[in-house]
C-alpha cells in the first residue's frame, strides 16, 4: 500500500476516528510513518498525532515537509497544536510558526511561552466570552449565527472590557433561562479558576476534586486567557499516576513502550547502578561478620531472609507513602497517626513472623539460639522498614524531591544494612 | 461545636463544597461524624459522602437514622445514589430502598442490579430523550420550559419509541442549528455506546482514548437506559492507576489510608507470607552450597548483590510490562519486539554490571577467579531477569490473572534462586 495508492489509502481511512489512525501509524515501519501521511494530504488529521508516543511523534515531525505540518497545525485546535509543537526543537519551532498567519502565530506563541507542563499549555484557547449586558435571547442568537465559533463548547464566559472574568453560564442553564434576563444577572462566578502558570498536576487535583469539566484559565491579571476541559485533563491524570507506578518501579518517567533499546539501556542502567552501590554497602556489612560466617554457615544460608523480608514490608509502606502523598491524601494533619499505625503494623508483622522464623529455623537447624537470633532480627528489620518506608518518602517530599523517585535506594538500603548488621550483629554476641 | 449549635455549624459550612465538606467529615473523631450530619439535617449535602473513603462511608451511613438517609439519597443524581448504596450490606440497602417512592426506588434497584464496577452502577439515569420527528425549535422551547430536567447535561439523545438509541445531539450543536429541523436530521450516531454490563476500566479506556465528554449507555437490547460523564470516570482513572500502583509494591488494592491498624496489617500479612515462602526457597538453594560456603566466605559476602541487582532489573521490566499490559499499549502484535529489546537490555546492563563487580571484587578480595565468577553470575541473573519480568505478566495476563496482582513474587523468587545458584554454582564447579 505504501506504493503511492493515495487514493485507495484515502477511502481505508476514512472512516477512522483519530486514535485508530494513530494506532495505524505506530503499527507501521518508522520510514513508512511520514509517507502515508504525505499520500494523505490534507485528509490527514493531524489530531492523530496527539495520540502518539512522543518519540515517535517527533519522529513523524521532523521528516514531514514545513508546509505538510503548517498546513495540518492549522486545521487544529490551539491545545493539540501546542502539544504537537512543544517537543520539537526551537529551530523546527520557529520555521512552523513563521509559516502560519499572524494571529495563529501569537496565539500559539502565547501559549508555548507559559512553563511546560502548565495550565497555559493544556489550555484551549478558542473560547466565547461575552459582556454581561448581554442578554440570553441575544447570547443564544449570536450562538446560532455567528461563523467561527468553537468547534465544541460547554459555556459562556462573562468579562468585563478588559477581558477580566465574572464567571460562566452553561449552556443547560442558559436554554433554560428567560431570554429577557441580562448574562450579568444569570452569571455565577467560576469557584475554581486556574492560573495560566499553574502546574497541571495542581489542575488535575481541582478538576478530580470537584469533578469539573471544563473551567476558566487566567492569567496574572485576572483576564480569561483560555479554558480547560477535563478530556485533557484525563490525559494528566493517567501520565501521573504512570509516572508514579514507574519511578516506584526504578524506571525514568518518561520511558515509553516504542524507545529505543539504547535510550532505555542507558536509562535503566542509572537506576541499578544505585542499586549496585547500596548492594556493596550492604555486602560490606555482612564482610564485617567474616568470622562467624566462617563459624556458622547457616548465619549465610539464612541472612538473606531477614533482609528480603525488610525489603518487601518497606515497599508496601513506602507504596502506600508515596501514593498518598502524590494524592494529597497524606497531609501534615494526619501524617504523625499514619506513622503511628504504620509502626505498630511493622512491630505485629515482624513478631508473628519471628515466631514462624523461629519455629522455621528450629526445624531446620536444630539449633535453638539462631532460631531467638533470627526472631529478634526480624522485628527489629520490620520495624525499621516501617519506620523507613514512610518517614523517607516525608522527609523527601518536604525537602521538595519527588518521593516516588527517590525513596526506593534509600529504604532498600536501610532495610539491607538494618537486616544483615541486625542478625549477624547478634549473632556475634550470642555466640 | 458538637454540643449541638446546629444554626452555627449551618453558617460554617453553608459555603463549602462537597468535597471540602467530606475534608471535614474526615477530619472529626469518628463519633462526630453522623452527629455532624444530623445536626444539619436538610442542610446537609450528601454529595459529600460520595467524596469520602469507603471505610468512613460505611461506618457514617450505619450509625446514621435511616429517615436522614433516605431523605439525602432522595436529593442526590441516581449515579452518587448507587454510588453511596452499594457499599451496604443488603438489609440496610433494602431498608432505605423500601422508605423510597416506587419510581426512585425502581431506578435505583435497576442500577444496583447491574455487576459491580459496571457502567450500570457509575451511569446517570436522568437524561433527556426525544423522539427524531421534534424539531430543534421544539426542542429548545422544551429545555427551556420544562421543570424537573436532570441538573446538567450536555446534549439530547434521541431515540425511537421503544427507547432505541438513534444517536445525540450536543447543546452546542443544537444552538447552531436551524431551528425548523427535525432533530432526526442533525442526530449523529454516537460511535462509543457502552453497554450497561460492561466493565467500567473498559469504558475508562474508551473515555480516554477517544476524549469523550460523556457517552450514552444502553442494555443488550439497545434501549438507552442512562448516560455516562467524564467526572466519574475521572474516579475509575484514578483508582484503576492506584491499584495498580499498590498492587506492584504488594499492598491489597482496596487498602485505604484511613483503614484501621488490624485491617491493614492482615492485609499486608498475606503478600509478606508469600514473600518469606520464597526467601526461604532462596536460602534452600543456598545451603546446597553450605560446603563452598565454608570454604570461601567471601562467597557469602557477595552473594546478595547478584540477587539484588537482578531482583531490580526485573522489577523494572516487570513495572513496565505490568503498565503497558493495563494500558492495552503491549499487545500480542508487539509483544515480541519488547521481549527481544528487554532481553537485550538485560544482557547489556548484565555485561556493563559484570565487568564493573569484577573490577570491584578483584580490588577487594584479590582472587581473579572469584571476579570472573561474579561477572558470569550478573550476566546469567540480568537475563533472566529481563526473561521473567517480561513473561510472567504476560503469561498471567493470558491465563486471566491480573499481572500487577501476581507477578511481584514469582518474579523475585527467580531471580533471587536463579541469581544464588548460577553464583554459587559457578563457584561450586570453578573451584
Amino acid at each position: 500500500i505504501e506504493a503511492g495508492r493515495g487514493d485507495d489509502l484515502r477511502d481505508l481511512v476514512a472512516d477512522f476516528h483519530e486514535t485508530d489512525l494513530a494506532r495505524l501509524l505506530e503499527a507501521l515501519p518508522a520510514p513508512a510513518r511520514p509517507k502515508l501521511i504525505e499520500l494523505l494530504g490534507t485528509d490527514f488529521d493531524f489530531t492523530a498525532l496527539t495520540e502518539l508516543d512522543e518519540t515517535v511523534r517527533v519522529q513523524i515531525l521532523e521528516e514531514l515537509e514545513t508546509e505538510t505540518v503548517v498546513e495540518g497545525v492549522r486545521d487544529l485546535d490551539s491545545d493539540d497544536a501546542v502539544y504537537i509543537l512543544e517537543d520539537l526543537d526551537d529551530a523546527d519551532k520557529q520555521e512552523i510558526l513563521g509559516h502560519l498567519p499572524l494571529t495563529e502565530r501569537a496565539a500559539l506563541q502565547r501559549s508555548l511561552d507559559y512553563p511546560e507542563e502548565s495550565a497555559g499549555r493544556r489550555m484551549q484557547t478558542e473560547f466565547i466570552a461575552l459582556p454581561p449586558f448581554w442578554t440570553v435571547g441575544q447570547t443564544l442568537d449570536y450562538i446560532g449565527e455567528t461563523e467561527g465559533l468553537p468547534e465544541t463548547f460547554f459555556e459562556v464566559f462573562v468579562v468585563d472590557p478588559t477581558y477580566r472574568l465574572d464567571g460562566s453560564v452553561p449552556l443547560d442553564r442558559l436554554l433554560r433561562t428567560k431570554r429577557g434576563l441580562k448574562l450579568g444577572d444569570v452569571v455565577t462566578p467560576d469557584r475554581h479558576v486556574v492560573q495560566a502558570v499553574d502546574d497541571q498536576e495542581d489542575v488535575a487535583r481541582v478538576f478530580e476534586r470537584y469533578n469539573l469539566i471544563s473551567t476558566p484559565v487566567v492569567d496574572g491579571a485576572g483576564r480569561l486567557v483560555g479554558v480547560l476541559t477535563v478530556d485533557d485533563i484525563v490525559d494528566v491524570i493517567q501520565e501521573e499516576a504512570d509516572e508514579d507506578v514507574k519511578a516506584l518501579g526504578g524506571v525514568a518517567a518518561d520511558e515509553e513502550l516504542s524507545d529505543s533499546f539504547w535510550y532505555i539501556a542507558k536509562s535503566r542502567f542509572s537506576w541499578l547502578l544505585l542499586n549496585l552501590i547500596a548492594a556493596n554497602l550492604a555486602s560490606f556489612v555482612i564482610s564485617l561478620f567474616e568470622d562467624e560466617l566462617q563459624k556458622l554457615v547457616a548465619l549465610a544460608v539464612l541472612m538473606p531472609i531477614v533482609a528480603s523480608q525488610g525489603g518487601n514490608a518497606a515497599t508496601q509502606t513506602m507504596t502506600v507513602a508515596v501514593r498518598a502523598i502524590a494524592t494529597r491524601e497524606l497531609r501534615a494533619s494526619n501524617a504523625r497517626r499514619v506513622i503511628a499505625r504504620e509502626l505498630l503494623v511493622g512491630l505485629f508483622n515482624g513478631v508473628v513472623f519471628a515466631v514462624i522464623m523461629a519455629a522455621v529455623v528450629f526445624a531446620r537447624f536444630e539449633i535453638a539460639d539462631l532460631g531467638i537470633i533470627i526472631a529478634l532480627a526480624m522485628i527489629i528489620n520490620l520495624v525499621a522498614a516501617a519506620l523507613g518506608g514512610i518517614l523517607v518518602p516525608l522527609a523527601l517530599n518536604r525537602i521538595g524531591v519527588d518521593p516516588a523517585v527517590s525513596s526506593g535506594p534509600f529504604v532498600t538500603t536501610i532495610t539491607d544494612v538494618i537486616g544483615f548488621f541486625a542478625f549477624l550483629g547478634i549473632a556475634a554476641l550470642w555466640f
